[in-house]
């Protein structure tokens, strides 16, 4: 029996979009045939969204074809037949046999197929950043007279300007990121374990809003003290207490797109330096917002940042966001001194301004933004830009 | 401002017979230094857990110093300073200006810090499967003088056989991913969406049982119909219905542990069909956990499965399972026909049964097992092992 395809997320047109895009790019890099193996990158051209990136899987992408082909195991065919917009026939499964299996993978299959369509020697881009060392070196043994080009982030650069679809969707994310910060201000009390909090904040990650489901829990940090000077922490065993402060970092999804947000939470009143550096990021914020427009560069808005903050008397060694969208970071543009990405109406970042002032102090604030056409950058999530106070 | 140590998930001596066991494996290779990169070979041999590993980061393990080097970027050292069992001298961070730099990373201090230590004319391991091939290409191009070898799956090789202390701590998790699939079967009801069961599965992995926090929430995939042909969909933004069959998989956390376990849900009557999968399954289940035994090869298990599954006229293609603990999967040993590790006393699997019959149709049954002593395998989940009917 054939499995059906499902409810798609973008219309066939918009796959098909930025699939000319990826076209053009290769044209322009003299490039015959794309290996994607990125997880987020084959997201984004196809629209399968299952877990199944720990085993080898990718598109194989070429200037003549419509359609890209998808290699991938067996068992996650029928997942990519309901998820994808592809032609079933473009959906190219390998055995079983080939997982756990240490003389052969599914690189192999890849190589094959590669060698079977006749591109051994034509020129092929691999995405060497996510490929592993070993998978690589194995594509340059099995196919000797192909000239291999790093096409790192080839696609990846494309997802940074969104269409108004994306941006749709992205909008549904913010929107579960916001209900989620402020499920976090209701369920935050002295005496509560971070783990009940946490299991609040996951569910209404997972319920949604708006009759909008979030379609994946991703990472939720948690940092309290004694450890608000800690970034990446996702929660621990302790209970909150009187006089807590809490940082807290989470995304609602859609459809893989990651609307992130940061809040820091007081459990009584916020101590003087605590509030000082809550007002001055704030300051901080609203520049670099101001900052963000088309034409301005990456650096400009990082830079904005760094003068108020300093004006205000604090400064922040990390860069002030990334990249946003599929996966949530696109390891692409940085906001951050030097870079000088220019910005572009749709780019869509993630303003982190997250401020990890000493080794057991730190403080969270950030929201998910879009460029807009002309004037300062629109603001996806939109819970109280406030330190919350509790209590 | 310093931040202390945190309540640690193991004591010092266990992290010390885990490297004693690294060393041995270097010297048996003639390794001078051991580059460990992989996240949960880090979380394996110091404690560390926050979720950094989207940026370089690793260990520095030497023969002759007892605690290796912890290099990773400066916004996580406190996070590194609190959870692991290492000497604070050992954490060395980078500085915030080499995240999304695209002329020099992390790799790059790592290299420096080889260089100025002297191993630039010795061996040097490396985790090639971990290692993307940009950084590969790094390593080579930086150390032109260095004999690299390939050190892939070394540490995690050691992760296969568990001490008593972290039996102890999967025991914990698994009595969560019990209690998980019984939230399941009180909150999937016709009508229900997906994604608001998910939220109250999602709940439960937070709050643990006993007293004991989930400390990590991992994918949840469910699949239900027309998708239980599929094996890694996360959720849908659908309703169950009258007739719907639901495959869930799931897994507690502690400490980044996790506990795999599979079951599947009816809502009415199940076909007769599933019925007799469901039955061949358990039956299959029966035999591969009397085949488990120390002494036996994990060939033996799959195939003790296969045999008993094919009596009942039912076939399976994919592997019965992996080597399990932290990170969810240990890419090592596999429950596979040819795979000839033998078994031993505190090995542990996820003895993953999932049968994806068709595109359309498919069935989930697993549990996570411990090789003993002799006899039969121990199984740490103990959700009932029955096809679940709802209503």
């Amino acid at each position: 029996m054939t499995i059906s395809r499902g409810p798609q997320a973008f219309p066939r047109i918009e796959y098909l979009r930025r699939l000319a895009a990826v076209k053009s790019e290769m044209a322009r890099r003299d490039i015959d045939v794309l290996f994607v193996s990125d997880a987020s990158n084959i997201t984004y051209l196809t629209g399968y969204t299952a877990a199944s990136a720990y085993v080898p899987q990718g598109l194989i992408v070429t200037i003549q074809e419509e359609e890209p082909s998808f290699i991938l195991r067996r068992m996650d065919a029928p997942a990519a037949i309901h998820q994808t917009f592809l032609d079933r026939n473009k959906i190219i499964s390998y055995p079983e046999g080939l997982v756990g299996n240490p003389d052969k993978d599914g690189y192999d299959v890849v190589i094959d197929f590669l060698n079977e369509a006749g591109f051994a020697k034509r020129s092929i881009g691999l995405e060497m950043k996510n490929l592993p060392a070993q998978s690589a070196a194995k594509f340059k043994s099995r196919l000797p007279s192909t000239k291999i080009v790093d096409c790192t982030n080839a696609v990846t650069w494309l997802r940074l300007v969104k269409s108004d679809l994306e941006i749709a969707v992205m909008r549904e994310a913010a929107a579960i990121s916001d209900a989620a910060i402020m499920r976090a201000a209701e369920v935050i009390r002295p005496g509560v374990r971070e783990a009940d909090a946490i299991a609040e904040i996951a569910a209404t990650l997972a319920r949604g809003v708006n009759g909008k489901v979030g379609t994946r829990i991703v990472n939720i940090n948690l940092c309290s003290s004694p450890r608000t000077g800690t970034a990446h922490i996702n929660w621990t065993e302790d209970v909150f207490r009187e006089g807590s402060q809490i940082n807290i970092e989470l995304g609602g999804v859609r459809h893989s797109y990651c609307a992130g947000i940061m809040r820091t939470f007081s459990i009584g009143a916020p101590s003087d330096r605590l509030r000082r550096l809550h007002d001055a990021e704030v300051a901080g914020l609203e520049a670099a917002l101001d900052a963000a427009r088309p034409g301005s560069t990456c650096s400009d808005v990082a830079n904005a940042f760094y003068r108020t903050l300093q004006k205000h008397g604090f400064q922040k060694e990390s860069r002030c966001g990334y990249a946003h969208g599929i996966g949530w970071m696109e390891p692409t543009a940085s906001l951050r001194d030097g870079d000088m990405t220019e910005l572009k109406p749709n780019m869509t970042f993630h303003l982190m301004l997250g401020n990890w002032v000493d080794e057991d102090f730190g403080y969270v604030l950030s929201e998910t933004i879009r460029i807009t056409e002309k004037g300062v950058a629109d603001v996806l999530t939109s819970a109280p830009r406030k330190l919350f106070e509790i209590g």
